[in-house]
């Protein structure tokens, strides 16, 4: 009864099986293999984007903080909700890699921001001249780090609205696969076609062990993008292991497969939770839920060993609702969830 | 027939089967599991160091310039021969890890630094007060990016030297098990009891996928590299993966026996190259060999498909001496060896 | 009628008369001159603080930042007020100097943080491990931006918070004459004595041409100030010109003076405005004033060549209430101050 | 008998002057001023470049590293001579305000670099990928920091060279009004008609208190380095007094006076040295000169109070040839160096 994160889970045995294979005999290093290759002209094909750049890197925080410090001028700041992992959870790495731009916090419901809320922080920023940091991207999280979903409109309401400033689009995609399961688009549609210029493209959080692909739509900064990667120790040596999960995670769709299994486990998990009495803090749209339960229900949950973000604690008299995060991965099962909901109802 | 590099072959066996066995279940993510705990204890045992702080990370140059950026402060210099990693291999990542320190280049002979030299060069800086910058860490490659060895007093040596003006030393170990394996140490012996205060110590350039171990051997600054990994982009979510390769890396010294393969198969090789005309640049005394053969030989050699790094064109009308360099890896054998060496002679 | 900013005005004459007497033969360079020597010892002296380091550098951005660079780890997070100069007006230059921390913005009323709003904002962060930043300094303005002045007892308060927290603390003060003036108190009291470790003591918005004194109460980072300094391009060649003009400054207290004098006529300016109609935001505490006027009055008062900030557009139909802001610096007279005010009640 | 630096002397009756003059009544801050925009249309008609991109700043330091930071990326290497002040005398503010540039020293005689040492350094990056830094800038010295000239040809190969792969030039101008004087040339001619695309035109070391202009011949980048400017602490608030300094500067051709008569009395020094048996290193050419005297003679000096910076110890027994350097700035007086070189010859 794992729900802490969907970095706990295990890696899919099919992307094992393709780090198997590629360990087999010599291949170039430093991306020169043909695993690489191939990988790239696959992602490209995945997002019917044949000159877009693609990268791969090992952590979510270096795909979001390359891209970024690609857009990005040192004097700049970048808009992003005020719950995004590039604001809360990656220890100013996005000022690091930038060379110091600030992060203006856009107001949000469940992670999602307006375009009104955009337009606002658009607005309070770059109007002090050079007193002021120079207006710069629009970093968008899909699905936001709450478990909300932006609808396709949503997502090019806020990227038209960039343009309409001319400030280039980011979207933090730790979760685009489970984005785009639960959208039933395609991974264009949830990209480029609503106008993102540049997307972490998640794999680590979805079943893989440590991949994510820089996607950048625009190929003018590839070469930028190239030395940033190296320059920031995320260009490794024996790639064609990178190149062999990305390869597993997208041939035969596996990433929605896998992604559509997370959002259904999801989904049961909140209907369980709300049948058990607890109360969601909005609909189930993705693989994250968050939801209030009575201390002594979570008293209870712990105590047979479920795992889960808990806000507060189990000590304390009074019986209030207590915060917790859900997170469904890929390797959860129905079984799984029944047992947790049992527990719950019990 | 692969001497390119030490980052073209597989991954050893033992390492690939202990990824699978860590597929197992769930565990808790960046660190908070029981496989880092065991590697982290393993580590220090290994070293004989039970303070010592170990942090695993990915790529040599972050195991390089997060150690780097602990030790320096950015308006320092570090002392570094003049063809090391960090300078001719890293794209500015340490200027840029450390916030900007600059590296004074010191003399060397096939990488190695004399106390003399770098005495030289610690002298040369520091005496100007704030208008140069301040003396800062001492890094030393061991074994050195052209294959030569320092005996341990040679160690011991430019760390006292360091140490008598107060600099901390660093070591870029990448290559640190054929050094350990070359000298017949301890690897107690080989760094800390040598005066070293930082290791990079390497996975893999010697039969991992991608992992490296920070060692502190001070433990003062621990919360400091903690931090300086995350927003480094270097701490992984699934890091048992990481933990686990430096397990089966460790146990029953796979690690000194990968080296010691390494390191037989290029005396082999060299005793090989010379047998067949080639011209040694220096005794053999790691896995890496630089050496210079005839260009007809280098075409016949690369018409053959031997891969080795080559200085120079085989194009050209002269039968100049051109040089070359083999790198050995634990996945060489006697067999392959020996094919080159009877194409070499043929 | 010259209301815009403390940096219009000119410079006083005594000052003027330092500068014509320091350009007086040779003198040695970059601070090592008797006139520096003299103007460090006077600088402790007015702070009763023997041991203080005092190092001159010649903007309000300059001064803050090296400060703060100095007291602050680049992956920490610096407390400041949401108004505060360093975040509103100094384009990221503290997330440059610092190689990239972020400033967390805490609420405030007329730029004066409370203590329970600093509380707020410091467990609000520095709870997540490495994944958040760490909990750096607390930055102080004194006089605030809006022109608020802290008690001594509300400048204890909150420094007492910083250290409960174990947090360094910075005063910004750009206007700390005018706070010592309004206060009464010494400015040992205003500064160390109230538990400020690093203070911007700021010259040119008060009758400077362009000098401030960074003084550091601590002295034990006196060699790494010393260094930010020169590597942020602010050692000056020819200080002996800096220090005159410090030195005058100092001299018979003429800074005190000249606050005095800024503040009375702002005193005078705030009555005068409320006697005219106009709405003041906060009762007069230094020589900042933001009021309201209704839109035709402003009209009036900019078409006589009166300066000032105004908030909103003199065109329009309706007569709102628009916001400004009044400056009063050393170089106003009483005279000019009823002429606006005789102006206004036209 | 002052001979230590440029920056001992005073500043110019005529610019002292003008900063009274400018001291008058209110004036718009951060170069909204009417002297900020005499001053900038000054520089474009001296220079003959009536779209360059001219602000100022107050060290050149910051004039340099501004300049350079706006036309270097991180991730690439300035090219210039091992002797470079950006090298020697700056403590890493090119790294840290570039945000992490690496420097490649080129080879030189007494400052001057060779086109053929310049192609070879060249050629020695930006050869191995992203694995090294890509090529970025030449930054020149003009005159050098041993005080040899470069002959308008001689600037003209460097910035044809650098132009050859497409990099942009930068010229160091710390004493550029040594060099047009000496040269006989015009502005134009020794900076951007030679090919200098960005210069640093110092006026500190020529008689001002702390100005420079940065002098961007391209105006593309012109917002770039505005914002840089601020993010940089060097947007002076009472930029007038900057302004008054530079108008002084140029008006009536004062620098060029100025520079005249120091290169005059270097050369009067030069011959007085020479005749008094010291050994010049290099025929004079500008306002510094080396030269090695012996032991006892630089006693003899130094105990009649002569200032000069002297490279060895004047106790020993032996009478070597000790190296100093003689600065001769506009405000030395023939009857300085003639009893100088009476003392010399005594």
């Amino acid at each position: 009864m794992h729900f802490a994160s969907d970095n706990t889970g295990p890696v899919h045995p099919r992307v094992m099986q393709a780090l198997a294979k590629a360990n087999d005999g010599w291949a170039m290093p430093y991306g020169n293999d043909a695993l690489t290759e191939a990988v790239v002209a696959q992602v490209r094909e995945v997002f019917e984007a044949p000159e877009a750049i693609v990268m791969l890197c090992a952590t979510g925080t270096a795909a979001n903080v390359l891209l970024l410090s690609t857009l990005a001028e040192p004097f700049e700041t970048i808009f992003c909700s005020a719950c995004a992992h590039i604001h809360e959870d990656e220890c100013n790495a996005p000022e690091f890699f930038t060379g110091g731009t600030k992060l203006t916090l856009v107001e949000h419901v469940a992670g999602k921001m307006s375009p009104d809320a955009l337009r606002r922080a658009i607005e309070g920023e770059g109007n002090r001249g050079v007193h002021g940091p120079r207006r710069g991207p629009v970093s968008i999280t899909q699905v936001t780090e709450k478990g909300a979903l932006y609808t396709l409109d949503e997502v090019r309401a806020l990227c038209d609205l960039a343009k309409s400033y001319g400030l280039a689009t980011h979207m933090d995609g730790a979760r685009f696969a489970n984005a785009v399961a639960a959208l039933g688009c395609t991974p264009a549609e949830a990209s480029w076609k609503a106008g993102v210029d540049a997307l972490s493209f998640g794999g680590t959080k979805n079943g893989l062990m440590a991949v994510e692909a820089m996607v950048l739509f625009d190929p003018a900064k590839a070469e930028e993008l190239d030395y940033r990667r190296k320059r920031g120790a995320q260009l490794f040596s024996k790639q064609r292991y990178l190149a062999a999960q990305m390869q597993a995670y997208l041939d035969g769709g596996l990433w929605l497969e896998m992604a559509q299994s997370a959002n259904a486990n999801a989904a049961r998990l909140a209907a369980g939770i709300e049948a058990g009495g607890g109360r969601l803090h909005a609909a189930q749209e993705s693989n994250l839920i968050f939801a209030d339960l009575p201390r002594a229900t979570h008293r209870r949950l712990k105590a047979a060993g479920a795992q889960y973000h808990l806000s507060g604690s189990l000590d304390g008299a009074g019986d209030e609702m207590l915060e917790a995060r859900f997170v469904a991965d890929w390797s959860l099962s129905e079984a799984l969830v029944d047992q947790f909901i049992a527990l719950l109802k019990a």
